[in-house]
């Protein structure tokens, strides 16, 4: 491969590919074209499986699950058993970095999360520090741990390793409503009344979620993504300010090589961030990723880029109710999803690339036999386009 | 005025504003120039106001309030005694219609809607008909009492009051699931499963809505507006299959002109309908209501359309949460809303105009002297625009 990547070195994405199995993702996410669209799924690790829903049990609870190197490790295979999938994640929450920041992280049965000491005033506001990395030193483990899964007989690695955070708007909504919310009234209302404490507490947050995505990386994550699930209830102008930019900062710290030299593939989702794709566009990442409101087609158009030209590969984005109808039905829709984006990059060098997912996360209420539909139809249908 | 108009004929033109005394929202609505730029709360009568609770308690219930025509006139005007808005609006529910197709409506306290008999299988949509009118009286009669209420002595109305419904598939989607919901499961397992099914219950829908808005106009109402609330939650392809076809339904089935002659103006909504603004922009109605994350300035320049050219009025869209923050803070966010849609067209003939809105409905926890404010600083800011 003698194409200059635009942001990364020949050696990075060669060593990158070399030392994968199934190279499908990692090309994908670096605009280098494939033998078919690379496949993933939100929440692949979760309570849909059964085989989960017993390791669950096991652990207690969910944070006994997420803190526990070993089960994290089998849970996070569990869904590459079933299924051919083309990528791994890291099972962990998105709120990991307040939790050890002391904000005091717990799942409730059947609820959401929820933090016992959420940010309502300047003082808490003023106390709030970059937590030290050592206190997330479990999910450090488990990247180790997972990668070790991973590795086959020859020493490569089936698939790569995803890591991720939440994003720093993501996390101060948690932080600040101190669990789920409907309105987001009381983060709002920080934001629009008092911005120098937003701010504060968005600049901590992405550092600290640059040293965590960091740290991933040392321990062995290929790849990394940052989860903007809040971004989309921002006004326009309010996402810039309070999201985008602290995004943008995230990635500014962010390591471009593994500990290998390899190149690590930087991906950032922002639910319900259709109105913004040409802002995003300009972000110093390798893939965005896209819910279902987004035309595929229209976002290639907008940010995929052409041959060699600074574009992004895009992944997404098909409605995960979708899987709830029958297996024939799933195919006809990601048939739909997969030539709404067109036929990908067939390379030499670097052109439009898409990765396979869904547009949020999968749900609990999933028959497992139609995520094997799915991927068949999205591995079949792919292949086809390429013909 | 010689211009001519589109969609409406000058005599229908002038008929609709000699009758009214503050005709800037309808002058707006219809493309033609105003002094400010006039507004309207979505969910201007309603719990943030302890007036409103007050005559709630003395309904003793939401369907008892919305059913009674005297009250339903005493709510709707209270907002008008407190702020100088340029419009009314019905108070009512957007699901009366599905209550009256036999749905059982009831409202729990402190819950959302609830159906005592949703659309759950191939029998239940089959036996589902566009009810009879008659049913739907108690909505039309509050419509000619409110009118009646808002006439002055010289004849003319005060203001012009908006009558509406919910849009096709938004009563849908609390046909299927019986209440509200987080992630749609039942309905989009419908819509992916039994396409033909969702199709039937839209269709009847969208010529219940019609005849719905129509009786409405009859009975007074000078604007009418859809509000399409979950139209954001459809993945791209569906929503414009099985939302913006049934809206487009219902549109080419609404009268054009009021019982006295008056051109009407007709409204669509979609709460997260960013993405497809262009799609919308062909839609057979005058204005488009958007919500807080669409830029202002681009939606004018996709579709708020030149000089008598086939453009829509633009209705919105700053965030409700911007009313928790202080005055100084509400009107820094309305200069920035104004200013982003820019100076509004002055012209005589047509051109882009703005109706000033909140994004979503007012929160109930909203404190009354900060409406005040909000209204001030758009009637102030916006005549400073034209200056």
């Amino acid at each position: 491969m003698t194409t200059t990547h635009p942001m990364h070195t020949t050696d990075a994405l060669d060593t990158a590919f070399s030392r994968l199995q199934n190279d499908t993702f990692m090309r994908a996410c670096l605009r280098h074209a494939t033998p078919y669209t690379p496949l993933w799924l939100m929440r692949q690790a979760g309570r849909y499986l059964p085989e989960y829903r017993a390791t669950r049990a096991k652990a207690g609870s969910f944070m006994g699950l997420a803190t526990n190197r070993d089960y994290a490790t089998e849970v996070t295979l569990q869904p590459l058993e079933r299924y051919p999938l083309d990528a791994a994640i890291l099972f962990s929450d998105i709120l990991t970095v307040p939790d050890a920041m002391g904000l005091g992280l717990s799942f409730a049965l059947g609820e959401g999360p929820r933090f016992a000491h959420p940010l309502r005033d300047e003082a808490a506001v003023n106390q709030l520090e970059v937590p030290d990395m050592e206190k997330l030193r479990y999910v450090f483990d488990a990247v180790s741990s997972i990668r070790k899964a991973l590795t086959q007989a020859d020493g490569k690695s089936r698939v790569p390793l995803i890591g991720f955070s939440g994003s720093p708007w993501t996390l101060a909504c948690y932080m600040v409503e101190g669990a789920g919310s409907d309105d987001y009234r009381l983060v709002k209302t920080m934001l629009y009344s008092r911005p120098d404490l937003m701010h504060r507490i968005l600049a901590i947050n992405a550092d600290s979620v640059a040293a965590y995505l960091n740290a991933q990386i040392d321990a062995g994550a290929q790849a990394v993504m940052v989860f903007d699930s809040w971004g989309g209830v921002l006004a326009d102008g309010a996402f810039q300010t309070f999201s985008l930019a602290y995004t943008a900062r995230v990635l500014s710290q962010l390591k471009r090589q593994g500990p290998q030299g390899q190149a690590i593939a930087r991906i950032v989702f922002t639910k319900g961030g259709g109105p913004w794709l040409q802002e995003m566009g300009s972000l110093d990442c390798d893939v965005l990723g896209l819910d279902w409101t987004v035309n595929l087609g229209a976002a290639r158009a907008a940010v995929g880029g052409v041959a060699n030209g600074p574009g992004k590969a895009l992944q997404g984005n098909i409605d995960p109710n979708v899987l709830f109808a029958p297996p024939a039905h799933i195919a006809a829709e990601v048939a739909r999803v997969l030539d709404s984006f067109g036929t990908p990059h067939k390379g030499p060098g670097l052109g439009p690339t898409h990765i396979f997912n869904l547009g949020h996360g999968i749900s609990q209420h999933t028959p497992p036999e139609h995520v094997a539909a799915l991927v068949e139809a999205v591995h079949g249908h792919s292949r086809s386009m390429r013909a």
